[in-house]
């Protein structure tokens, strides 16, 4: 049995991202690797805005432990694409979201993955227990 | 005498970028490099959009000549850009783009700089006219 | 029990990849993505130089269709990162590569992760069999 | 008159800088933006291993203020660049750097621009004298 397939109600967040000229690769679409930085577009806008990350002097910062990227239909410049963002499982340091990018005006997925982040300590690196503010925004996105 | 500050009305066109997560380097700041790529995204955009330009399969493709870039505020993820667009010089085969990126909610402008297409094409690399529809398209953007 | 660490000897051919300054990201180290362009930096120098693979105008491109990575240690501008390529699965018209990214000089691996290929036509983005060049030079690459 | 053409033998020092897949744009050429990523490669690589510059937690930064780039002949993964660097103007706190791409194996230059760069506090990102273990390691690439 293959996975479900996910379409944009599993998604309770979304960002638009414009796609720039610079992400088409030479054969005419967005760059496998470029799909990754939408992934943590949407991931840190989200921890900003809704979850009063400060990354420029807070005490706590995500570090990427793994992501992964299934590509499903390409997409090119100058396409908008609608980062969808839930999280899959939230422990005590770290988080799994789980991301779906639409080209905006699709139904079907261009491409679904995930990014585990592990927060920790600026200075020593350590993991510490995801601080109360960023958790409470990460609650609002575990589908039930 | 300096050079007029650049303002908001000096732009005809306007395109709205989101910063993305990794634009910001190791200083917090958008890394310099960075700013060429709106200033060719806002171009291409409207080239695409407003001038029937083909990107995957026209005859006729512009090349980058020569780019500068003037850095005066400092802008951060997630920070929206809007990127002012005017053409400065339109030519036989050749335009000459005047870009200002100003930070959204700013009066102030953050960087401004020039970038020069000449269109060739696809195959032989020569020079050749700028084609009809973009010609219409980038006439709209001269400024009196 | 947990996968076997990757070393250096798992890796068949290496391609030394200098980071740039722009890879590091706001907290100092190279941004997760970047990871992915070391990935199809070392495959696609591969399949050009050793499996004949013209990019601007052979009939068959490698499209990706699922690339994923295990970060272990940071690094950071101006490591020069020495990637590690093995083939893990040879198939009729897919491959997948697995890569390994050690900083110069460290002997414990910084990043693993794999990469998968589907060879299409050009035109009809239909799957075809691997060319036989690249066949060969992938073929070496696929450990015992 | 026109200005004369760079040769290498104007530039004292040289990084090897060699290109990545994505770095090639749709038109199967490396993309005017990445040219300013080679620029400050060169620049920042010379400034932390002869100049000492402490990118992570030295008090002093380097601020961009003005970049340009003339484009002469395309580069495409998989070049690698020779981006040779001298220092045309050494003021009291800004530098301004000039730089010549030239593919490897080729005498003309792919490329030449300049980078101006500001030395700032950190902290108050008021401008600073250039300290002296950067200074003379920018003075040996003051050209006679």
């Amino acid at each position: 049995m293959s996975a479900p397939v996910e379409t944009r109600d599993r998604y309770p967040h979304f960002l638009a991202i414009p796609t720039r000229w610079k992400d088409n690769d030479i054969y005419g679409h967005v760059n496998n690797v470029e799909y990754y930085s939408y992934f943590d577009t949407v991931i840190c806008s989200y921890l900003i805005q809704s979850g009063g990350l400060d990354i420029h002097k807070g005490d706590v910062v995500g570090v990427a432990v793994e992501t992964k990227c299934t590509y499903r239909r390409s997409v090119a410049f100058p396409d908008v694409i609608d980062a969808g963002l839930r999280v899959g499982k939230l422990g005590n340091s770290s988080v799994r979201y789980e991301i779906g990018l639409f080209r905006q005006g699709d139904a079907e997925i261009a491409a679904e993955g995930y990014f585990v982040h592990v927060f920790v300590t600026r200075g020593t690196q350590k993991p510490v227990p995801i601080p109360a503010g960023i958790r409470t925004a990460l609650e609002k996105l575990v589908m039930a």
